[in-house]
């Protein structure tokens, strides 16, 4: 099946290519970006010389649509949005990776991004995690993957939520995320320079764009309105995230909610429940589609802490869009992602 | 002044020596290493050549007391308190590094610790965080100085629980050290190998031997039992620490509680509260005996975030017990602790 | 085909499991290790937790044998020896990745190593570089998988020694290693602390043990007695290797230099001759069977420069290993070894 | 003494800032920066804040005239020679951290540069290299600090080649340094994600601009025309360099040439000679201006390696600038140089 990467010169376009070169089923049949169209990839990414023999095109989604069936945008937001709609319009399935089609609500949206280009197609999309969307994903036209912090925090949340374990308001967000999660920007902070041997937090309490889509999933989860704090840092990593989410539990013990996760995640492929006193590692996921879970409890402090660990360019982006690509299509959901972590 | 440092061959140790070379009253007069005794300081440490001409002495405690009038004692827990028993007999006055005086309860000691040598000593011991304990330390004989966890914590908590301005329970502590907060421990996770590109929590919850310590020293300025979950994070970093304190706040506005941050650190010589907006990070006190702090209300949530940042070597270890030594010496407070961050 | 991993918990051993794992005609049947036999794969390596499901078991080549019919050993030097013996006696062809079996010269060998326990087995070996002994391999029963430092050296050198292109004498080969090269040894200046930020020379000139191997090589290519200066770095990096070699031309001109590369490698699936102008980095080569190489000439100077880069787990040990095992059994060389670089 | 630092909001202006700041005779009156005039450094440079209180003022060298008696220029090539001149016209001293006044050649000058703005001046300007040319740097109105290459080349080779005790051509210089060396430059290949667990060589052969200056300097002192062939390599290190220098024997032994570096070095406060056997190693000079030196010969294959580190930002730049205008001044030559290393 023939599927196109339209802005695959990033690090999320650039993942894309990674994973899809190694899929049993999709086969990459065009590649396109703005700045390189014209030369090979193999130039732009030395890397993949000797893997992949194509060309980037300018965007031009009307002549993808008779060339593939599927196509993964990754955009820079609203101009996103627009490659969608033009596809879409073309008839062609997409796995969006930018944050245009995540917030259901405009107002939100335009709150956090600003206009959106086409706030009809908003209603079409359906968010891409397969975990908690998975019937929906298999129909859809228009998946909107989630942000990386999202995946990392809703992930261990998400089954605590649905079971009313915890509180819903109070729920503190720690998250620490390697630098590919910020893409291939070209600013001082993203220096070797400056970022070695460094780290600070960001946009911290309700400031981050992530922060209401986090609220978002977390309340249709939970059935009433959800409230984080969230905290994003920067690590001096290439690729992977940590995230601690702090929830107050209402009365139960901290087995039931063990107990959650391994109901939620033991048949799921790409959701390891850690054996109890492991904590997640960002080296344990590194270059995969894993995102590795776990629950302590503080039961002196009216607390259960849960940790979560995954590659924030594999489940945080792009591993999880093939994900969704895989279910759109009836493929196995593990095609192309079965890769072992990168170790050492 | 002649002092010693006891245990001159791991990290803090060595951090002392950098110090002390630059330190305009303090002369180093000893330094001791039972693995390392008579061998050139210069010779272990090469960095060192041309800077010190000292040789590692066996530890005697008894030989030290005619020569030099204060020691620094790095050593590892038991051992050290075996240390300081002897100095202290010998009437030399001791910043001790190690855990075994930072506890006041000799319980809570043998709880987290095991045996301790000399308990009787315990009574004496002054906790040797300066913004805290600054009168005390003046006269005291033998400081604890705090471990870089405790620092990092209670720098940005006190002041607003002295103030009573946020709840006494409920507060979550998520923090991220440098390697070098382990020492130049011998282990299979603190290998390069391992450790780059990686980070994870570890021991969540109260299962850290810095979580009594935080709780002790808080609920002494809180006058009330405080009560923390507090997660310590690995990061692939050397030297230095962040950390975010979440905590509810007891009515009043974001405003008081900066306030009290102010009033308590404008005049402190190493406590830097930050422009509104700006989050610390480890490259601004790298290498100094600053901690940075800051304040960021989430009042949707009912939550204020305390964020800080500090080098685990400097105010989380040597740099602040070189503090106490000026204080213990009516110094300036200053002396041998205003180099400028290492920046890039 | 089922193999056995013999030694599968260092870092060339879970190189080679992660690549076995997606090999398409090898199962991995068996894994050993001394140290951790009884225990899960997946216990010691979380990473692989969810991906492979085996069970250490303690080394008994004589019970290998009727399991599998090709093994890899990846033991220290000496034990290495002794289970290929074993192995071998039992009838298993073996790829070593071991010391033990790359030196023809038993001389030579017990003068870097020491005795060799089974010297009868020297004759037997082939030298693991497909590119200079690729139809001795498709027949061999013992092959001797190259250190990372000298297939660094002699992929880009040997077409030049092999046309007479380039003095013999005069070599200089400057090689800058990743830490995973020296295993996962627990040493101090393995340590995340003394590693970051740092780098240095170890063994400088003729002592390192991947010198004579290199001179062995390139003599057996050049027909003639090589001589080279070598002088490996350590680098703050986990995985990969760049080496420059510094060798002075016989009075031919650039040009047909970089022919003999063209002809020596433009068919070869795992030599990258760069466009010219283009240096070889290790980040386009990580995680992949790839060596990069490059020829950089300075007339002026009589001195032509030879860059390459490879992942020294990959290229340089288990890589490497998988494509000699690939040639010994008829496979097509490149089964298992196609990953994309993990970029960024 | 009042001095300016012009151009102090890159790199080198803030390692200026930071020795500057513990200089116990030269007292920073002014800091200029065309992007930055009107904010505080302390904004700029949080890690400053507490520590500096001055603003950056637009550069305007005649108002600098009547403030200070000395001025580092720490600007771009081209902009700094404009500056210089103007400073020197209004009669202050100069030390020049660019390239501007490093080559004595104008033909050579602009053949690596392009054209520059006051060649008049070129004559007046002395290499800012102590251990070569103390006695000139005394009495010098304008220095040009070498850049951090040369100096980590030529401060091992310069003794072998005044002696004449190695050939003059044929001479290999392989070169690692850290990011630092590039200033803060934005620029892609010096982002995180593109550097971190990545090296490669750049401008190989005799193509880097730092290439002639290491021969005219090199020329200078053998009294005879030397070649060079450099090859340059990026780390992923912020800070520091490490340097091989193959070079040939002229017969002697290495013991006339290890004489030869102790007796130019064993009186010099920053050049290291070490101990026979030891290899210098970046975290043994970070933070300083130490230039640790060694030689390993290796006579089978005709070949002397002469390895060093240094600090790009210390020895390589600022603290040899510094170091120069102690000179010039009169001062102790160590003055606010004597910090020890920052380790780990």
């Amino acid at each position: 099946m023939k599927v196109a990467v339209v802005g695959a010169s990033g690090y999320t376009g650039l993942e894309l290519l990674r994973i899809l070169l190694r899929h049993p089923e999709f086969e990459i049949a065009a590649v396109t970006s703005e700045q390189r169209a014209g030369r090979d990839v193999g130039d732009v990414f030395p890397a993949l010389r000797g893997r992949i023999d194509l060309r980037y095109e300018a965007v031009d989604p009307a002549a993808l649509a008779g060339r593939v069936e599927l196509a993964f945008t990754a955009l820079p937001h609203a101009a996103s949005a627009r490659a969608v709609a033009a596809l879409r319009d073309a008839g062609v399935r997409v796995v969006d990776l930018s944050a245009d089609f995540r917030l259901h609500s405009l107002d939100t949206y335009q709150q956090w991004y600003g206009e959106h280009p086409v706030p009809a197609r908003l209603a079409e999309a359906v968010y891409g995690l397969p975990e908690l969307h998975r019937d929906a994903l298999r129909t859809a036209q228009l998946v909107a993957a989630p942000g990386c912090y999202p995946t990392s925090a809703l992930l261990p949340l998400a089954p605590l939520l649905r079971a009313g374990l915890v509180e819903t308001r109070g729920i503190h967000i720690d998250a620490k995320s390697g630098v590919s999660g910020a893409g291939r920007t070209l600013a001082d902070g993203y220096l070797f320079g400056e970022l070695d041997g460094n780290s600070h937090a960001y946009k911290p309490g309700y400031t981050h764009r992530h922060a209401p889509e986090i609220e978002q999933e977390a309340s249709l989860v939970a059935g009433a309105e959800v409230r984080v704090t969230f905290v994003p840092h920067l690590l001096p990593i290439t690729r992977g995230m940590v995230t601690s989410v702090y929830v107050r539990p209402r009365g139960g013990d901290a087995d039931r909610a063990r107990r959650a996760l391994h109901d939620a995640y033991d048949r799921e492929p790409f959701v390891r429940v850690l054996p109890e006193g492991e904590t997640p590692a960002i080296a344990s996921v590194r270059g995969t589609n894993f995102c590795d879970v776990a629950l302590f409890p503080d039961a002196r402090n009216d607390t259960w802490i849960l940790l979560s660990a995954l590659d924030n360019l594999g489940k945080g982006a792009s591993g999880q869009a093939v994900q969704c690509a895989n279910l759109m299509r009836g493929l196995p959901e593990e095609s192309g992602l079965l890769e072992a972590p990168l170790v050492p």
